[in-house]
């Protein structure tokens, strides 16, 4: 879609721009999480980040299925969102000099695009069950839960144990 | 604090980082909000966002007030994940033909900016109460709540309202 071309008109035009939003962004997080992984210290967090890599690539599948039962070819279009919290991970990682500190904000960079996701697909499931498409909306749901699964085990760590140790 | 020059050494360093970052994200919100309200056509929506810009200075005034209790100077540092959220609210705006549309659109990008805003406190709060601070931990709680408040009414009003509009 083109900027300024105003090509979202109807309400099935927002939730095909948001789709193909999101399908950008997990396919930039499918990227960003060796990296992440590779930069964590923590066993937990590292295994975390690796297991999370391998729900993103069912995430991304989903939304293939989802293109698909729309009959939609599929396609990205580029997600400034994700882009500038991806590039925020980058740069904080960068500046921490201390392994424990730097597990700390791996998490919170995580959960930021955690909770990026979160909005993205509540909105689309919303959007899916007005548009009568109820099919779409539970394989998005799947995603979903598995997201939110994901921002409470990175709390649970984060409280539990790797705050702990970077404050120490 | 400079790329590459690892000047995070301690989760206080973190702490106030992060806290440089949300200063600036949350000044950015206080230029994008009046944008947004003008754009909302559904009045409680328009309504909404000049509330929750006059929330969001108040969020500024507290975070001045955690530098102080800090005893820093008050600072901003670029935060590329929010210029990046308004940069694709701004750009999905533009391409929305339909009031009805915009309005679902609006909340969606409205959403993406309090998610972002509610895992940097979440993590501002655990990371200040971890470094003894529950009196700056209290005051970002505030802040918290009520961005959590304001992403629920957008959920309820989208749902509620604007989202059977837009299918229409």
């Amino acid at each position: 879609m083109g900027l300024f071309s105003k090509d979202i008109k109807t309400m099935n035009d927002l939730f095909v721009h948001q789709l193909q939003d999101i399908y950008y962004a997990e396919k930039q997080l499918v990227k960003a999480l060796p990296n992440m992984a590779d930069k964590a210290t923590d066993k937990q967090l590292k295994d975390g980040f690796l297991k999370h890599l391998e729900e993103t690539k069912t995430h991304v599948q989903r939304l293939e299925q989802v293109f698909q039962m729309q009959g939609l070819a599929v396609k990205a279009v580029d997600c400034p969102a994700i882009d500038g919290i991806i590039k925020e991970a980058d740069e904080v990682a960068g500046e921490v000099a201390d392994k424990a500190v730097l597990d700390a904000a791996l998490i919170n960079a995580a959960q930021a695009a955690e909770h990026y996701e979160i909005v993205r697909y509540g909105s689309l499931i919303a959007w899916a069950r007005q548009l009568g498409r109820s099919d779409c909306a539970s394989i998005l749901q799947k995603t979903l839960d598995e997201e939110k699964t994901t921002d409470q085990k990175l709390t649970s760590l984060a409280e539990g144990k790797v705050n702990l140790r970077a404050a120490s």
